[in-house]
């Protein structure tokens, strides 16, 4: 069905932790052992490494010989730079015919070292922020299948989440629900998607149709949102992608207890109800029924005894279900979607 | 005052009109003539060139005699290449030190030989829709320094025509006003800017603000705008552009019989009312007091006798001031910033 020229990771996968001390640095590979477990074949850890993910320990040899298809850079050194001590365990597995999986902003490609190793084996030196050739501009065309879409009130607060949340929720019902995704962390866990911050300006639109691709009538696309309206440096990834998704729902994400937009103090983030109404009017181009579907919020800044309350009160203020996808799933969101949204 | 990353050009110019037939294909040199007539030393032509700029012909030799700095390629061959009969006039003015200037989709700088001659001569390979390195995404901070962009009901209505004319009559009532390029042929013509569409999409409201950066306060940038809110397959970069420029001014550009989007039959362009308050609306995110100078349409496809009418109607329902700029220039826009913006 689908045709994307997104890129295709194969599993499964053998999450490489290297030395990092700090778990905080290890959001990817939490992040995959929460939504695809069955893809992860183990760990591999380089002395001093202060982060487990308790799945089995495998050294490159183990894994090849267990038809692990990749090795994944799991994590996030600081400053985005591959440290050298991680060189030899990256060879031996491009030798070994492994693919290197990496979202660091360093370039395994920049290597030459590594370059001749894959070629003499046939892995592939994978970026998931290297965008696909040949994008084309957004076509605007209508195209077949569901889509609902995470907007934010400002970057980092839970779209990803709330998208997963939200996939699995609807698979949960049966319904035909295929998460998309569109930044570096999104990719890994999905296998596939373009991270459409890094796509050259022109073919935001064009990658996110790729993204989401015609579909079944009944098939629903789930896609992580980027970035902000409300935020002065992304708001034209933001609408780029909004109108490449042509999305029937939105789903409003949020932190609970954010004012600002993070890093420009002067920028506050405007009542919820404002939000929604300027993502619908920008999203109404192309797609001119859109309606949101709910809200996802993270309350976790909120005092324990407030969580609930919080989002009940926001419920019957929009109207749409509220929930923590972390805290409780997006059960109410999906079943909204089934009983206003599918024909 | 100025500190950009963008790519400065080094006049006067010899104009390369290649050996093509047809007027059409000619833009940039008629641009650089019409607007920056002191920087355009003469043309070159090969044989079976039907264009004639009735500027100095000059060969490379002349040329690099008389201290031109750079050989401009001021067409678009068909499908963006670089024909090969035009390689020996490329080589011949790079031994000459000459700078080559192009805005072509093929890159100079992928052909070996001239990377190989400019570096023997120390002359540049410019494609000006080669985006600096280096850009930050957009900082949202306010700066110093007035500015008024273009915006537009669709692409191509006009808004570098727009600006060049805006800034020209700026010029003329003693403003201290500088045209900015956003696009490749206003950076010929302008010699410094930024294409915000080649710009990787972190970074397009960063590209703007380094494209208009801090100036005096009394000084005014005229930007060129790209795209439209409009057209769903470039409204991405519109916004960045629109929240990185912090317009303090906007001027609605349109041509008087577009009512759909190009290339996109289903996308009708809606009232200009509608489209005005939509640009405000998203335009006071970074921009809080912005408001509309005039608009500034094409009337050259209504019949002569409707055109001024149609441009006094529209005054008048709009109590803003509505020109051709082909027709008659921008002075009365110039006059309502001068009387409605300046302290």
């Amino acid at each position: 069905m689908t045709k994307t020229a997104t890129a295709q990771l194969r599993a499964p996968y053998l999450l490489f932790l290297g030395d990092i001390q700090d778990a905080t640095f290890g959001k990817t590979g939490f992040g995959l052992l929460q939504w695809r477990p069955e893809l992860v074949a183990g760990q591999l850890r380089l002395p001093g490494c202060g982060l487990d993910l308790e799945v089995p320990e495998l050294t490159i040899k183990e894994a090849a010989s267990k038809g692990i298809a990749s090795l994944v850079i799991s994590i996030a050194p600081i400053g985005g730079r591959l440290p050298e001590s991680w060189y030899s365990t990256i060879g031996e597995a491009l030798d070994c015919g492994m693919d290197i999986v990496s979202g660091l902003h360093s370039k395994l490609t920049d290597i030459p070292e590594f370059v001749a190793r894959a070629s003499a084996s046939g892995a592939r030196l994978v970026n998931v922020r290297t965008p696909p050739a040949n994008i084309p501009v957004g076509s605007g065309l209508e195209r077949s299948g569901r889509r609902v879409l995470m907007v934010g009130t400002e970057c980092a607060v839970g779209k990803k989440y709330s998208a997963l949340a939200l996939s699995q929720a609807m698979a949960d019902l049966g319904m035909n629900a295929t998460f998309r995704a569109t930044g570096q962390t999104g990719i890994m866990i999905a296998g596939e998607g373009i991270a459409v911050d890094a796509v050259v300006a022109d073919f935001i639109s064009g990658a996110a149709e790729l993204i989401s691709p015609a579909n079944q009538a009944d098939h629903w696309d789930v896609i992580e949102g980027q970035g902000s309206l409300y935020n002065p440096g992304y708001a034209g990834v933001t609408l780029g992608l909004i109108h490449g998704s042509q999305p029937d729902a939105l789903v409003m994400c949020h932190e609970a207890t954010m004012t600002k937009i993070i890093g420009c103090g002067d920028y506050s983030i405007p009542p919820l109800e404002e939000c929604m109404q300027t993502y619908l009017h920008m999203a109404k181009l192309t797609s001119p029924d859109v309606r949101f579907a709910g809200l996802s919020i993270n309350t976790s800044k909120l005092p324990q005894a407030e969580r609930q309350s919080y989002l009940d009160s926001l419920s019957d203020r929009m109207n749409l279900p509220c929930v923590d996808p972390v805290a409780s799933g997006s059960a109410p969101i999906a079943q909204y979607v089934r009983d206003n949204f599918d024909a």
